[in-house]
């Protein structure tokens, strides 16, 4: 399987020299998070990925789950290393002191979070959901909540987990079934069932503390009825520890395409001893506060798939011989020259480095967002921050799990028939990365977040402030002597955006159809342009650095010309978008059910 | 998992109304295809691959072809369906009479071969591999060999194989080490390992056939030097039947992704007993003669996977009930609207439907022409299909497979989290289709022979071949009252294509690796505008068809719509395409492996 080495240099690059982490980290207080401490634990965080957790990525893969009785057995050493974790104290890296937290930024957790999910999807998975289930009880739950399960789940000792989806409804919660009836007590006594939970079960932790949406009986219908309970698998004692077994069961786990080392479990809750998180019938608010944390992190592993599948395309392209190159022979002395001299495996690199580097940019850049939206003393900067954040959590969601499912089939497609072998590990990433598009809310609704609720639903507001930032950075570009046709491409089609969406925007007050219609071609052309902005923010840094004679010269260069490859041939894919949107919805709306079964 | 229903309609309306398949028929003297007998035989073909080769499809992926002490077990029920297969005559359907086939023409088979791989792709190879080497031995086989081999392989009592790959050489095959000894009876001892070899090993049938590359000791060096050998499993004895085991033996099969049932084999040949093949050193020629078909072969498993994966998505649009539409509830007496209703889904099945349909196109047209080759009586016919089959081939298995990896990940995405699953079987057809771009040679290689081989070869002259025809479609209906607008858009795309090929032309002149960095992006573009002209064609009968009252109404009225759709949302990426070629292989040749790596 391929060798998973954490990209710590382009990490610091976007951390320190191209978003300013440390500036950012001094103005939310975050004083312990010097460069050097920063420094110190992503090498710590590198060392835990690449010998800990990537060694257990294709043997998990084989393993899986098991589910045998109710209980679910994860795959070999799994366990152990998330003991590992939890002694390490990575669990609780950038969660709230007041509950056993180390404080740290969320985005340093984030950088962490890229290298578990790079070096094992499917392990990353069970802290990450605990970690979503820890932000819900922080920012709803009670005082009391907070010190029954925050403090265990903070420590590792429990996971967690969100229960959303019922058989018949995924997208649509407005029509779950799960019943929460009322009890003496001030408990509430929920049953239903709940599929595809992830974490739902397993061996690693002493308990698990569901997160699951229900109704009242009196329920208002629809989303406005929903409510948001907290259900742990044991109950807790008066000592705080796990007492009897509560009423939630897991009845089976699914066999999946991929990440099959991650449990996605059948919850069944009967009568399960619950508690009201957060207000009665807001449940879906107390979850959409930590969507865009989840779904920034859905993204990532988008990018993290992606850089796995570069790394081992990379290593094969230098090693496999096979023909020679067009210009001559490069390596006269072997029997054939390494794939990488051939322009189409070149193609196929640096579609996939220049993706995954664009996409690293705009994941460094919200999870900045997030420490400012969360942290900053300063409202405006706050609000601000809170708007960029509405705008691009959608797009890193779902633009950047295409982009990862795209570089792990390139990957595939490097190996030639070996990237079909299971063995090589290059086919299990493309089987990892294609949940992402799906889960989370898929990429569809995604756009339609964006393009809907975001951009017209603002009328154009958040789409302008970030335009606005792309027209500062080519307003002061316009002239630049290497950067000029970069800059008036991007210039121009950040000018194409906002007429876009005004065209939209009337076609849709006649039609609503016309949102849906166009949604997923706007959310992909706006994950280009957004790319390009960042490749060149960061070509502009590596100029300079190259400018002031770095002893980098191939790290810097190597931006540039990366840059130039994402302008020149990942860039127009802007055009096919733009074009079939403008074709609007009637191509589609014209037809029957009967028209589609012919 | 997805019911497999054979689209008849469909395939009869490419057949009789669009191509004129009983004319060609007629033409090359196969004058048993009567439309009647052609109708009788794909209606029991279909009956053959819905109800005996579909059911077996998932459990074959569960269950997987099993090697143990060098033997191979199908999956249940596998054995039974290729008796079942041979019993109904179904192997010899388009072979030499001369050697117990039935002679009808090879389109006829290859209609049947969609439904046998659209029911159950991983059956499907193995009689698939033995069509090869029929093909390979009717060809360049000797009187005596087509009377001991092909009259079993034709009966279906014996398999066959290709063995062309080793561990270190697939695309360049100039370096196999496989060796074959002459010996003093005229066979040879051949030596070597062979990887990658469908159906190398299996349960199915009483002898293995294989065909095997190999080097004489004293071979001059690279592909001239490569010679064609036939070795069978078991040694053929003066009775014409399986006599002692031969020296070659299955080492091993290999994991995959997907395509599980279909037995992928190390093979070891120990000396083994061959027989050459052709003339001496002229064994990668010997291959070559069948590559054409069986590339279309592969490019239709693209359409099958795709086909199979709209079937599926289809149904399960129409039946799962989630949110309402934007512009009104659709089904007010259930809780949500299927999700049909919503563009963005119709975006992705019309995205599936018309790529699935134009490829059908495509693949149907590319099957006559084999027929017009290999059998019309008339040389400048023969002549004329052969430059347009040398064209089209390396479009089907590349164009094809793209298309069918995208349809079978848009048919899993409509799914939801459904799609994911294995029990749905959606994702089964994803890991299928993930291998056609990459074996019977590489999308990127393709590509190279496309536009190196093909079109710069010839100075154009095969891409003329195929533009001229679009050309005077174009030119026929420029007034047309309604496809105006679509000929216009085909004809500038059409006239781009040439002008395309000349830039290209010129910068190769200077510099031969602009020909691989603009190779796949040229074979993207053709491709697009390929189906651009198919689907104009369909549009044309369609229509005719509605004005002469015809009481198919949907079923033609779905063609318009789908063309319209084609048009519309797919034609535009030929424009991502064009730019992206346009700009040289400069910006990916520059780097350094050094710049690669950091």
């Amino acid at each position: 399987m391929p060798d998973y080495k954490a990209p710590l240099r382009d990490m610091r690059f976007l951390m320190d020299e191209v978003f300013d982490y440390p500036a950012t980290y001094a103005a939310i207080g975050a004083v312990d998070a010097t460069p050097d401490l920063v420094g110190a634990i992503l090498e710590e965080g590198a060392k835990f990925c690449e010998q800990v957790l990537a060694p257990l990525n294709r043997s998990g893969d084989e393993e899986g789950a098991v589910w045998k009785d109710g209980e679910v057995t994860t795959p070999k050493g799994f366990k152990e290393a998330f003991a590992q974790y939890v002694e390490g104290g990575w669990n609780g890296l950038a969660s709230d002191p007041a509950y056993g937290g180390q404080g740290l930024p969320s985005s340093l957790a984030m950088a962490i979070g890229e290298m578990v999910a790079a070096a094992n999807t499917s392990w990353g998975m069970y802290p990450g959901l605990t970690h979503g289930a820890m932000s819900a009880i922080h920012a709803h739950g009670s005082e009391e909540q907070k010190q029954t399960y925050l403090t265990k789940l903070t420590e590792g000792r429990w996971t967690g987990t969100m229960c959303l989806t019922e058989p018949h409804c995924g997208t649509d919660l407005g029509i779950i079934k799960t019943r929460a009836v009322p009890q003496a007590d001030g408990s509430y006594a929920v049953s239903g069932t709940k599929i595809f939970i992830s974490a739902g079960e397993h061996d690693m932790s002493e308990n698990i503390v569901h997160l699951v949406l229900a109704k009242l009986p009196d329920a208002p219908a629809g989303t406005k009825g929903i409510s948001l309970f907290i259900v742990p698998k044991f109950n807790v004692g008066a000592d705080g520890e796990v007492a009897e077994r509560n009423g939630v069961s897991c009845g089976s786990i699914e066999h999946k395409m991929g990440i099959k080392a991650s449990a996605t479990c059948v919850m069944n809750f009967d009568s399960a001893k619950g508690f009201l998180i957060g207000e009665l019938n807001k449940g879906l608010n107390c979850m959409f506060t930590m969507m865009n944390h989840a779904r920034l992190g859905t993204g990532m592993q988008g990018l993290c798939n992606g850089e796995a599948s570069y790394q081992g395309a990379l290593r094969y392209a230098n090693d496999r011989l096979q023909m020679r190159s067009l210009t001559g022979p490069k390596a006269p002395d072997k029997p054939a020259d390494p794939i990488i001299v051939h322009p189409d495996v070149r193609r196929m690199l640096l579609t996939m480095k220049s993706l995954n580097e664009g996409c690293r940019a705009l994941g460094y850049f919200t999870a900045q967002l997030l420490d400012i939206a969360h942290r900053s003393p300063d409202e405006e900067k706050r609000e601000e921050a809170e708007g960029l954040l509405a705008f691009l959590t959608p797009i890193c969601k779902a633009f950047m799990t295409e982009a990862g499912l795209e570089a792990t089939s390139l990957g595939m497609q490097v190996f030639g028939g070996h990237g079909y072998i299971r063995e090589w590990g290059m086919e299990q990433l493309m089987r990892d990365a294609r949940i992402a598009p799906i889960y989370e809310g898929t990429n569809g609704i995604q756009a339609l977040d964006l393009l809907g609720r975001k951009v017209l639903g603002s009328q154009g507001k958040l789409l302008r402030g970030f335009s606005k930032r792309v027209h500062k950075l080519c307003e002061a570009n316009a002239e630049h002597g290497k950067f000029k046709a970069q800059v008036a491409q991007l210039a121009k089609l950040n000018q194409q955006w906002g007429e876009m969406v005004q065209q939209i925007g009337m076609a849709a007050m006649k039609n609503p159809d016309e949102v849906g219609a166009a949604s997923v071609d706007f959310l992909m052309f706006s994950g280009y342009v957004v790319l390009a902005h960042f490749w060149l923010q960061m070509a502009l840094v590596a100029e300079q650095k190259l400018a002031e004679g770095s002893s980098e010269k191939a790290f810097y260069e190597s931006k540039l010309m990366t840059c130039e490859f994402y302008f020149k041939r990942i860039l127009p894919r802007t055009a096919a978008h733009q074009l079939a949107l403008a074709a609007g919805s009637d191509c589609m709306m014209q037809m029957t059910p009967e028209h589609f079964a012919v």
